[in-house]
């Protein structure tokens, strides 16, 4: 069975409510933070960076929590989490996967620390630019890719309820609040946020 | 026929890398950073982001270099880039693609920056961790998985290459230069690295 590990009011948000969303039977293996339970040798076998969630499928084994969330939706195509291969959705698909930890996470802790960088040295140009094409992006609705509500949303999705709703780090805007509440109203995304509260 | 949007020294170099090992034919489209011209509105509609690369087959079309590697690995399998879903080893395949857009990227603007951050507040911990770990994951070889050459090492590869080699911002080790030449000797990263001199 999956097995994910995750600790209480952490990043392993996404990944609680990915393993939600599939219906799929799987372990929640509780890896506390709070005490250091993430920097145990044998964890860091399954996570080499220390870190929570993490995800064992059989032999299968990796960290990164949106990584988790195209592992597990490729993994399982009887999830409809993902665009296959060979439709044209699935480009932007993996675009918006990569924009949560390529832009979204990196946007945020430039504005937590108030960081200047010029916008062609930074990956993810700065974070005004990366919230404003979201706003963009999210205009239209209900999801990031249209009718169809995929594992990208559950990157984006998570990443905005953290900047926007939880810490508000980042203003609201029509567009997120929207999509946020869109999100929360997901019987999913309530018993993920459920879980996470430990 | 696959359109590659790139420019000459920019990040467009992983995706040139990419498809350069595919064998596939695609066409190179020009898009000049020093002029602005990735700022079009005709770009903008290939990626909102404003960046390069980018890259367009059919109707599919997306930016975010490390997703481009995601979409041709898995779209054409026969470039055998990718682990399919059902291996073991696509777990870890997966971690380490999105490790470069969401650790080693913001680990060296982080170390540009001088900027320091909570290891518990970055999503990548830490830019000395993120280092780390790469050193311990490519200590064995010859490639990020192991044996087998995947898209993970043009992320991987072009990250270093980048980060060690070029611009010297992280200092070598020995698993990075031995990594770095090995990628460096493939003639398509060759092939690549003419063009990205443009």
């Amino acid at each position: 069975m999956i097995k994910l590990y995750w600790s209480p009011r952490s990043r392993s948000f996404s990944a609680l409510w990915l393993m939600e969303e599939t219906g799929l039977p799987y372990e929640r293996v509780l890896t506390d933070i709070t005490t250091g339970a993430q920097k145990a040798p044998e964890y860091l076998k399954i996570n080499p960076m220390g870190k929570v969630p993490s995800l064992v499928d059989g032999d299968a084994a990796l960290g990164e929590a949106a990584a988790i969330c195209a592992y597990v939706a490729d993994r399982y195509p009887e999830t409809k989490l993902a665009p296959p291969p060979t439709d044209p959705r699935r480009a932007r698909y993996l675009q918006w996967l990569f924009f949560g930890p390529g832009c979204i996470e990196p946007g945020l802790i430039q504005i937590f620390t108030k960081l200047e960088v010029p916008t062609s040295t930074a990956a993810w140009g700065s974070a005004t630019q990366v919230f404003d094409v979201l706003d963009a992006a999210l205009a239209k609705g209900p999801w990031i890719l249209g009718e169809e509500f995929t594992a990208a949303d559950i990157v984006i999705g998570s990443g905005l309820n953290f900047a926007v709703r939880m810490f508000k780090m980042v203003p609201p805007r029509p567009s997120f609040d929207a999509y946020i509440a869109r999100c929360v109203a997901r019987p999913a995304f309530q018993r993920a946020e459920k879980i996470a509260a430990g």
